[in-house]
């Protein structure tokens, strides 16, 4: 895991990966899956994510005002969805990081865990914007740190290529289509212009 | 080309591809590439993108109220790169679809064309936002028509296999990192839950 300079954090966006927020208040804690989600700014760097009225995720981040993006990879699917399909309200006296055995570590400037296996981490500050978040259940955040899996992301680059490739492969960060169908990011591509 | 159901337009940007925004107003048009996009409500779908205040695009988009999202894909990386690099109020007494010899179709409601050899299309008329289109560049837009390549959309679900691997290869939609290199959407995977 390596800091990402603030400047380059839109990268780990900006090829759509769906991603899952943490969120932290009061000794509460909960994780969802976001599918929507995009850079809003580069420096400094500012992000856009569209979480529902009914969620838990919700409460939490309109009450700490803020919430981490973790960026999960092909081996993480499955727990995506199910992080995706259920809602951290409903465990009485758990969470779903209990529930599902995760592992965390702690984000430096906010008080969301940070998912461990994931490949990307940004801590956000939410920019209160009433209007946006009543109307439209949009959310607009500063990122005020970053970091990646330098296996994976290094000097600004994702790169999904290595000595041994099914490892790597699990590494792919995700894009969800619907009801559990993802694609995995696929083959680099260098334009000619 | 087929119709699709507004009520599964989001499916078309949900996996975060990187888009090109067509527009036009009063006999001037224009198209250029936007990472920064994101899928805002279902049914009446509503999509956000990012649009700077200094491109040709804002100014056309702001006058006419309204755009239109093509799908580019692997085929057009290339292109998508130079209409991302490039600013059509350049372009003295022509415009970006003459100058790189581009074939368009109508739209149905909004005068933008829509850029052949795409794999999908989306109609959007904006809904005005000034707050947000001026403090974060952001437009927020309603979907009133959507369409997408049967080959590689159907049933309300993207499929890049076919017979022709090498040829549906080609119709991958593209996901933008920085400096003309893209990902490819690559492998369809299905979470178990």
């Amino acid at each position: 895991m390596q800091k990402i300079n603030l400047d380059k954090a839109y990268r780990l966006l900006n090829h759509g990966p769906t991603i899952l927020v943490s969120s932290s208040f009061n000794g509460k804690q909960n994780i969802m899956a976001v599918a929507w989600n995009m850079p809003l700014d580069f420096d400094p760097p500012k992000i856009c994510v569209v979480i529902d009225k009914n969620t838990y995720t919700r409460e939490l981040i309109e009450a700490s005002g803020t919430f981490a993006i973790n960026v999960p990879c092909v081996a993480q699917v499955s727990l995506v969805t199910k992080l995706g399909s259920s809602s951290g309200r409903e465990l009485n006296g758990t969470d779903k990081f209990a529930e599902n055995q995760l592992e965390t570590f702690a984000a430096k400037h906010i008080a969301a865990p940070l998912l461990a296996g994931c490949v990307a981490w940004l801590e956000c500050k939410i920019i209160s914007e009433p209007h946006n978040q009543n109307t439209f259940d949009l959310f607009i955040a500063e990122v005020v740190a970053a970091y990646a899996d330098e296996r994976v992301f290094s000097d600004g680059r994702w790169h999904f290529e290595g000595h041994d490739q099914e490892e790597y492969d699990k590494l792919r960060t995700i894009h969800h289509v619907a009801g559990g169908a993802f694609f995995a990011t696929g083959v680099a591509i260098q334009a000619n212009i």
